[in-house]
């Protein structure tokens, strides 16, 4: 029950453990061609994706390095971990970091950004983290997006917890740059990052006479891609396969259906775990609908639940960086159902209980219970 | 057949498709841990070597983003494709590339590159691919690291198809920096690239004021894996748990064995092409051992005969850039045995009989059966 790498269904690891074919092979390079088709598609894009072979961090990484210079001014809007993550790769590649900073658990809200731009008017790209996986906050991306738009700033967003799992409209809402991983909500193992690039980006990055990227060079990929439905450098081809087995069961789930399971899912957790007499750490009205963090009564000592929680074969994370100790985070990513909801909240109102925090233990499976059965009428 | 991605055993397949441990748990630090050791073991050295999720041009990439700076001044020994890549990426981050060019399918010689930098004496880099794919030639790395240092130059070395296939003695030798891939004489799927950091190549990047890398910085590398036996960000699982049952059963063919093992076969493989009366593209006493290259005779068409051989199961690969259709290359890389090079000899023989080109087609198993003969007395 961890925010990645995620629960995987069975014919994801079947898919991935085939004997694949060679990467410059017409056989392979269909393959890889549909799955870029159908990120487009459940990326609800019309603008170019490209999957790397890294970490969901190396779209992040390609990002900055392909279209931020050393003189341009990034607004880094930041309320955690990986909020943050964009300032620290801002400064790596030399340019200006602006950091607009809200607690974390709170969300920013788009008056703050419209406030921060017309402070500094200079402003080139402004990064946002859509649903911060360390707080577990879904920030209001849309929104935002209308203030960079009006303000003609670019804005690179990482979809990293949220596409595939959650509302994301990067066409609509005006997004130049989404970035998202293999492990999260697309239910696939680590190993692929996956980088959309809007033509404002693109301009950008044309623009440019020197672009000091290798590796994770866009109009290499670009090129790659329209000559021969390739890469320029070997994929992991096992796990190219495992993904476009997972991207066929997400397609056929159905992008409302998907979203609104994940929703439900959120919800029912969150009301158990408020049953339970526990805490969230997001704000209210922004909370994240693909993983929930709770804060810990100053009754419960986090290794202590977390390990009772294993020793039943439920694996929760821990708060990170100054959430550490005061927080444990549930994710509700891919083929999470009900059965693991219920089994979630039973298995923590137990523990509670062993732990002696007051509590009706049975509370959290209750509001579940009341909330699936309401979304069954 | 071909170099990368390889035949990969049964075992590896099925170790890939366990179901992992979660990559910030004990259980999961221990096998990455144990495949730093193993790798460091293969690698013969005794400095720092850390595994990225990426392909093998990662860690290229890595090096030169970690270690040079735009005011150093780098030699490329150059001889085919993956030597010119070391270039592209000096001249990508921005410092100066001098390129020391020999023919396509010519070793570089120590005394070539001696001149070369008694010619630009504040040379601070020399990069070397040692066992270039493209052409099937195996560099002179050891005599070659004996000019760079007495010249007290850091020597990056690309072992990509060497490392795990013949002998490579970073530490004995004094290579700076050396990289490779998993999908190549490591017998693994591809997505990992590994980087070997000897303690000159550290002394430059701590004297570095900026360090221009983030998801392949070596430092915080370094600091991840001294603190937890971990990765900064989350590793492509399923092939690390791939890379651990390969590492294993390496190591217990054992060091010397293996080098043998490929030896015997490119021996074989060569003197079988030979027999069938093709000529190698290797100049004479620097073929490589994990690969061969092998010149169509003019009445032979490249894409005719690799489709062919096709037809039977077996993919070799074709030239790369200016060697397009005028070489074909086979692997003998990992598991490859007697019976797949008695085999690929005797489907060549056919093929090449087919084409109507006038050779003996049973001579090339017949070359080889005679090594494979002598061997074993």
């Amino acid at each position: 029950m961890t925010p990645g790498p995620v629960l995987f269904h069975p014919r994801v690891y079947q898919a991935m453990a085939r004997v694949g074919f060679h990467h410059r092979t017409p056989e392979y390079r269909k393959t890889f061609k549909e799955c870029v088709s159908m990120m487009k598609e459940i990326m609800q894009t019309e603008n170019d994706v490209f999957i790397f072979t890294g970490s969901g961090t190396l779209p992040m990484d390609a990002a900055i390095a392909n279209c931020v210079s050393s003189s341009d001014k990034v607004l880094n809007l930041t309320g955690g971990k990986f909020g943050e993550r964009w300032a620290e790769i801002t400064e790596t590649f030399g340019a200006k970091s602006i950091r607009l900073e809200v607690e974390w658990g709170k969300a920013i809200k788009p008056e703050m950004v419209s406030e921060a731009i017309e402070r500094e008017p200079d402003i080139k790209f402004v990064t946002l983290c859509h649903n911060e996986t360390s707080t577990a906050v879904l920030n209001p991306a849309q929104e935002i997006a209308k203030i960079t738009n009006k303000h003609d700033k670019i804005l690179i967003v990482d979809g990293i917890t949220s596409v595939g799992g959650d509302y994301v409209y990067p066409d609509k809402w005006g997004f130049d740059i989404l970035v998202t991983g293999s492990q999260k909500c697309l239910g696939c193992p680590p190993g692929l990052g996956m980088i959309m690039v809007g033509s404002r980006a693109w301009e950008v990055i044309n623009k440019r006479e020197k672009n000091p990227s290798y590796y994770v060079n866009l109009p290499s990929n670009k090129k790659s891609f329209e000559k021969k439905s390739d890469t320029p450098y070997t994929p992991a081809i096992p796990l190219i396969y495992a993904l476009h087995e997972s991207l066929t069961m997400i397609l056929k789930e159905g992008y409302e259906n998907r979203v609104k399971r994940h929703r439900l899912m959120a919800k029912a957790l969150r009301s158990g775990m408020e049953a339970l007499g526990l805490q969230l750490l997001a704000e209210k009205g922004y909370e994240s609908n693909t993983l929930t963090a709770i804060r810990y009564p100053n009754e419960v000592d986090d290794i202590a639940f977390r390990k009772a929680m294993q020793k039943h074969g439920i694996l929760v994370a821990g708060g990170q960086a100054r959430l550490k100790g005061k927080i444990f985070r549930v994710a509700h990513m891919n083929i999470i159902a009900e059965r693991e909801i219920l089994l979630v909240l039973a298995v923590a109102g137990l523990v509670l209980r062993e732990l002696e925090f007051k509590c009706e233990s049975e509370a959290g499976v209750a509001a579940a219970q009341e909330i699936f059965s309401k979304n069954l009428k």
